[in-house]
């Protein structure tokens, strides 16, 4: 994390005059940081620039993406008591908030290994607004996929794109734009998703498709000699719930907004735990 | 919203050479924002100031904590088609996740309201990092209270603090450190409540208490004549579905990190609507 | 303080390239900041922080509020020729005019204590834009209370509100919108001291009052049993000279925006003293 | 003012949650600021800036300089309730802390006047950190000078300079460093003086010397043919009480940090006046 | 151009206090700028948001990527005279700089259609830090391509990457991690370009190779049917006065630092033309 | 280099998801930089920064201004493998484009040298914007002048400042305007040389004049005894072809925007070397 970044995060908690930690003496103190449910850990860095900003000593044998049971400690620390106490809030909120992301793609991802041995499970750009690299590092840490980070690192040819002027000329200018980046097309039909294939997209996202419907696609690309050269995706409505349908269906990839903003936090805590140093 | 962070926000979703909204002809365009269910809206003014520094007209006649209906319009939008592409994700992304908050708020406000009128729901510091002031006012629009902001706006002695220097050290204290803050103590017990009030705190947090507790301790503090001069708020563990019985138990404030830790986004969507303008 | 701010201070000082201190040659140097008249010292941390940033290793066995003799040191340094040059400026800009603030106000808490020993001196909202933090700061180190920081940390209903809606209603409002904050009330006359109270203000400010009025106010709240429940403060035109009127009156508050808009500097200097390291 | 500074202002100010102005209907009002005591005014483009961020309209015939009579009107505010109320201290501040500053240096600037139609009253780098441009500019506004910015924009040679290299060494050194910043060099003795006019300085300021030896030191200058080429500064303890005994002396300047830190705040005021708009 | 770059490069040409515009009466003026040499103009977009920033009316019938001739005229602009001044230099040093550089693209361009109508000329990460994306998009108004804007949207294998970790190693780990993101490989032999096409790059950079061994590897690849599942580019050495024989090899893309670390400066002036408004 | 800047220009180069170092296993590795051409050295303090930041160790005996042999080595690095790749371009980035003006000025100084032993050669404000310091800096070690920094550090009255206000008034506007500022003057006539002399101006710039008018120039001020009291300086279209010229002429200062503007950079690399740590 950027040292402007720790910094801005601990003005939003901290505010201009800190009455709530500075009440306390400022001696040395120990304290564990542990979580209270079985999850897959994420925001280990996150949580380890804030105790670094503030001079605490933080401990920790794990990284991120690692699975712990309920109880188990993270991070042992060590430093002032009012620092710690200001860490606190700061730290359990980018883990419990990523941790419950790396959790739920954990989850999807399981599932689709069950099927699958090479599905990707993707997130989208639906993140919240202000930390959508840590919540698509967090999809990482959970064995997903991050999908694209912003409007510039590939060309995605949306609904909306197609509306404004057509899929051949969409693709067209898109081909013109770079040679770098991949070009996705998203598609609601067979038709375009063949059309999409021979005019040279890298990547189909099938949009809002029910599995059998993905399958006949899939079949009528391969029909055409097409299915190889491009990476096929499902996306729209996926939830963990609906996830082995499509799991089955033979995509290359599954991607879910869900992953991110239907995530609940994992419960950890910070406990004071040793007063006679 | 600052200038200053929505072209942070801007940035984070555009990267540095936006290949994706350029390959479209900048021609004029019209497009809405609809919500696709039921929901408490929250987000219009976040969402508005990316319109208005990306220079697209946004008509709305609506206000943060208006209940829509499925299919309801948001926002009706003019403006450049390259502009409205860039501002889609963004935009959704605020109202998505900040009418999550809302309506989650909203349907626990008005469980509370079935056993009290004055009983305020409020959240906590368990924010998303980075956006805690933008979650907190959409807490407010669901008719919830946003609790502090930050170390700063009021004194929290909580149990970390009080093993560090005793309930009565820590309350001492924070009356020396101001006396335009209130002093919150949470409490375990109703011994600990009762000694929280007789110091002179303004607000007792019960902590993890269940319900009939709750109840007993109201009891013992009005017994003592303290009821009246403090303010008493349950807190920990309370979603929405074991809120009833909190609200049932007399408090006069029930906090929930789940309003925003366990909230999901709503689904809206923005469609193109009209290419002849 | 932040580093983004210490940077900030360090650019405003030194400009784009420093032709001043870089003409001199980078070797080993030792200086001391001494004091040249007494005073209440304050700035330690930020001027720490500045010396820090610079790699000058700064010692002192002072802080924030030590009382100081003519002449006395507050840091010794040690570091390159160059950087406690560079230091020196800005270094004595705080130090001098945080110290000039805590050394009014600690003369001034001197002044109320002949006559109470409860009764705060607080500052208020007027200071210097851009570094209030350190001068509500330096106010705590002189003895005084730093009053609210920002309109978002209580809730402070003054003429213009009134005005504008009249107090039941500002009042009303005010207890709507948050329970973690207080509301406090300016009043220019007893009818109003007595109606904020009855209507739940937490803290009545009596604006532009002469002493004598005042104590009348505290015997007509203490003859309605409202003394108790609110806490009493004079404002307006209060300085050094006149305070001790207000002392005698019996406020639980005395406010005092002279405490920052007209103090003056203490006289402090940096010497280089070895130059034989 | 950069509309990053305006903004960052104005956080300091509101803080996270503005809970004092919101509580008010967002009606349209108008507001008068004006001045409670004579002054020269200062500070009319800081709040101008303020105001226009916030969408109030603010009328005014003055400008930064101009000498006002008590309860003359500056700003005629035309906007919303809301804000109004957030901009009305942060607009006070920098005209009360601003005007304080001009109308000293109004005062001595006129004081010398009397005895000397050139000689120039020029503030130093002793300003309060983070808003330095905005108070030179105020001396600017009061008739003085602003002396050197910063590091950057003059060379000044000083006592740490001269123990750390010696005069000549220090004087070539700077010589080499850049043809389009003059040399300043500060002296303690005559003989000092002269040598650094011989060698070249362009500005010789005497520090800390009685008037008597200033006049000494120019006639020794003159003596020796050096006085035209060079500027003659005196500096060192020099506030408004003294300030004619150095008028009367023969200098080019007069350098006076008290300008600054001995400054004290005009007394200003916001009224809201009309409400039936 | 964001409003914060825009301040932070004027705070770069203005610095604290504007000595040299503000002398001058600030009355209405007209200025045109023009070009004192042929070129291909870019920088339209960034010199307009200084002039708009400054509130200076500029008008232009160009944009970027036009071929103008000597003496043409890039913007009319209408404003006070002290806000042209100050937007003088800087709106040049975007215009003459960027222009430079769309030029040079223009010129190594236009010689490589005489040889193919496809191949894309495109820049690399050998940048001005701070201006990156001003310069690609200058490579991109003189008829280039972009190449990869930083370390995160594309992946490329270069020679210290092989080193560390064996090209099938890092081809497989690039795989991994992303699948919306091209993977390109930089080789140095025929057999590297061989395994690199076989292992899945979608780029193959044929690095310091001579255009002779280029078209042998060309072939190879041909021979073996890898040329079609690959985008080959050649790099390393190329400038303008090799770049024909480059033209002339076959490959799909030339990349050149060149473009951009050899181009020089167009010269442009701004000329106040009308004082009688 | 502030830390901000540092984390500016690494963002810029890194995005937000860096998929290209991090591909590699995070082990130690040792590197170093070098020169594949002559020069002489600048950016060394610029890539020392970064490579701090990234915690890397960076050895090197050079400093701004050695003069280097092809393939000497400029730093020494030990760190992990990641941080290196990633601190690779942009520490070249600064390195090559540095080194490539302070080896043109170095280049520029030395004909110079020839015919003058204290002419000097400076840069302008032609600076690549974003950067402006970094460059002039380079200037410097090339043995260049830095010239002024921006509009605030001298008062420079050019044509079109004459144009508005004529050349008497600009000259008295600016010596009001300060006593620490030098105060130049450009002008394309003998006439106005003298007149500028006359007129108290510190510098005199020669714009655009052909090296005999410039002798002549020189001439015509000794004939009226104001050669002395002003620095001559030689400016517009003087490039490394035609410096000598400028150079026998006798000027003080010749100024070359081209010492920025038509740089090129100097070809470094960084190399991996060791990988049995």
């Amino acid at each position: 994390m950027l040292i402007k970044e720790v910094e801005s995060f601990i003005e939003e908690d901290l505010g201009y005059d800190d009455v709530s930690c500075t009440i306390v003496p400022d001696r040395p103190a120990e304290a564990v940081i542990f979580t209270k449910e079985d999850c897959t850990v994420a925001g280990i860095k996150e949580a380890g620039s804030i105790f670094c900003y503030l001079g605490i000593q933080a401990e920790t044998t794990l990284k991120d993406g690692d699975r712990l049971k309920e109880g188990e400690i993270i991070f042992r620390l060590n430093g002032g008591a009012v620092s710690i106490l200001r860490a606190e809030r700061l730290a359990l909120n980018f883990l419990g908030h990523l941790s419950g992301i790396a959790t739920l793609t954990r989850a999807c991802v399981d599932t689709v290994r069950k099927y699958s041995e090479t599905t990707r499970v993707a997130c989208t750009r639906k993140t919240t607004p202000g930390i959508r690299k840590f919540e698509k590092l967090a999809v990482a840490s959970g064995g997903g996929d991050t999908h694209r980070f912003n409007l510039s690192d590939s060309v995605m040819i949306k609904d909306n794109h197609i509306k404004l002027m057509g899929i051949e000329a969409a693709i067209e200018a898109a081909k013109k734009t770079s040679f770098t980046r991949k070009i996705e097309v998203e598609v609601e039909s067979s038709e375009n998703a063949v059309l999409a294939a021979k005019l040279g997209a890298d990547i189909i996202m099938l949009d809002n498709m029910q599995p059998n419907t993905i399958q006949e696609t899939l079949k009528i690309l391969e029909g055409k000699g097409l299915r190889d050269s491009v990476i096929v995706e499902a996306s729209g409505g996926i939830s963990r719930e609906n996830l082995e349908n499509y799991a089955k269906a033979g995509v290359d990839v599954i991607s879910m907004g869900s992953l991110i903003h239907r995530s609940r936090w994992i419960d950890m805590s910070l406990e004071i735990v040793n007063l006679d140093i």
